[in-house]
């Protein structure tokens, strides 16, 4: 089955230990795409300013994504700036510029709103619940948020979450939003919020996964050589959700899968800049690093 | 076969958000030894001051841990002070009163000195070389230091990693100690002063262990309610080498399943005060989250 994404496609300049590189394609469900594209048709919902390079578009197109609802707005492309010292766990964003993301209402055709799995990737959550709002009977809704929203929209947030069955979170926006510090308790109070699994990811720490029957922990895989983490987790959350689409079912067995599969294309992400290590990534790539991980965790 | 245990006996002041205690039964031996007492017989090294409660000898003793080189000397016992606060990956030293650690000197009987398994845990470098050069010919030497030492007694920390097969390191140690901040990084540089495996701890995050060989990454088992983390890393540690010494060989095999005994050990520990969990804990509670612990690995 497919699925529709609704985030933001951007232009990011980061600088990493490994180096600095401009105006790459970016934004969180651009990465999130790019790895759910292994599993299922990916519908794409996202705005881009006039300045937008028209190879990004061919490169996504050439990708399978499909672009119907990717529109141009009047003025400028999303554009974040960052950096990564040290340990590359923590991005100093060093600007935002909204551009045409400050107008953006998605609105998609008839066939789009009939979509049974629905990502709200990472963007303002006012935006996230007109989409969801257009969705006519979604079977399966995830949503990824950022401390910036969980801080300024909580509320907006807060009631969205009361709609999402899968809540995806990094560790301080978990910790942010519950008051817990513990992941399994803040787990369990954001269970309390709606959703009714709950995907912590760790960064370099993996994945903490919660629902009412049972509680995962995994590792991530890991990488010895860490380039650039913009996007890892929207990566993850694409191999998840990308997994859960295709396989048709959601129980114990396909959920560890999904963690498994997200856990593997974002350490795949992170070996390069941007997407470009996903963007030459095949299906082949991505066995051989799961049976590994495979063998790593049986005991 | 047996193993041989240098390091600390203690008596600890913990803070935590859970609470204050006083005086715990702590140490590097003690925790180590009263997790590797589930697998092998465990021959203790260190000292005690006068002030020592006999009730804890009695303790120890009851646990059928070894006190033949459990020497008491003339000064106070070995006394650390420390707080958890918010996270609690990291305690706080409030206070460290060495007594009769300044003036120890481990010697130990003959037949102590023919033991195959041999454990340095934290203490002093000098006092470990000074054990090790003691030992008629150790099959398996293991060790574990803390920051204190890498930063002030570097020098004969690194001439004794050269005589040890396996480095047991917290992430902080073994980043100060390598200089590198990507643990695999960190771990590969740590195998170059000589031991042939590396353990590197990484608190609620699990494990990461490196060999030429293959590198393996486990979470930790998920503990809702952790009380206290002191001692975490020793108990690991002696789940880890009591295991191998009771297994008697090496290889993949083995060492995952000493890291998982050292995990589950650990898990248990973090849940009460001092040694108040483990002191408790049972064959039948580690076989069982065992048990769960490889069903949620299991993929």
């Amino acid at each position: 089955m497919s699925i529709i994404v609704l985030g933001t496609v951007a232009l990011d300049t980061v600088k990493t230990p490994e180096g600095r590189r401009h105006n790459l394609l970016g934004g969180s469900a651009a990465h999130f795409s790019l790895a759910a594209r292994f599993f299922t048709d990916v519908n794409l919902v996202a705005i881009v300013g006039e300045d937008f390079p028209g190879k990004h578009i061919n490169f996504l197109h050439k990708k399978g994504i499909i672009l119907t609802s990717l529109i141009k707005g009047n003025g400028k492309t999303f554009r974040w700036s960052g950096e990564y010292k040290g340990d590359l766990n923590t991005a100093l964003t060093l600007s935002t510029e909204l551009g045409v993301l400050s107008i953006f209402k998605p609105t998609i055709p008839e066939h789009q709103k009939k979509i049974e799995n629905v990502f709200l990737a990472n963007v303002d959550p006012e935006i996230q619940m007109h989409l969801l709002k257009s969705m006519h009977r979604p079977k399966l809704v995830g949503l990824d948020s950022m401390n910036y929203w969980i801080h300024n929209k909580r509320q907006d947030l807060v009631r969205l979450l009361k709609d999402v069955d899968i809540y995806v979170a990094n560790d301080q926006e978990a910790r942010d939003l519950s008051g817990e510090h513990n992941l399994i308790k803040a787990a369990r109070a954001l269970r309390r919020l709606g959703p009714r699994f709950i995907v912590i990811k760790k960064g370099e720490h993996g994945v903490l996964f919660y629902c009412d029957k049972f509680i995962f922990s995994y590792p991530a895989y890991p990488v010895e050589h860490v380039v650039d983490p913009t996007g890892a987790g929207d990566t993850f959350a694409g191999g998840f959700m990308g997994y859960l689409a295709q396989a048709g079912k959601i129980n114990g067995k396909t959920l560890k899968k999904a963690i498994i599969y997200g856990t593997i294309l974002s350490s795949f992400n992170v070996e390069g800049f941007g997407i470009e290590r996903i963007a030459r990534l095949t299906k082949k790539d991505i066995h051989s690093r799961l049976n590994k991980f495979r063998n790593i965790l049986a005991f």
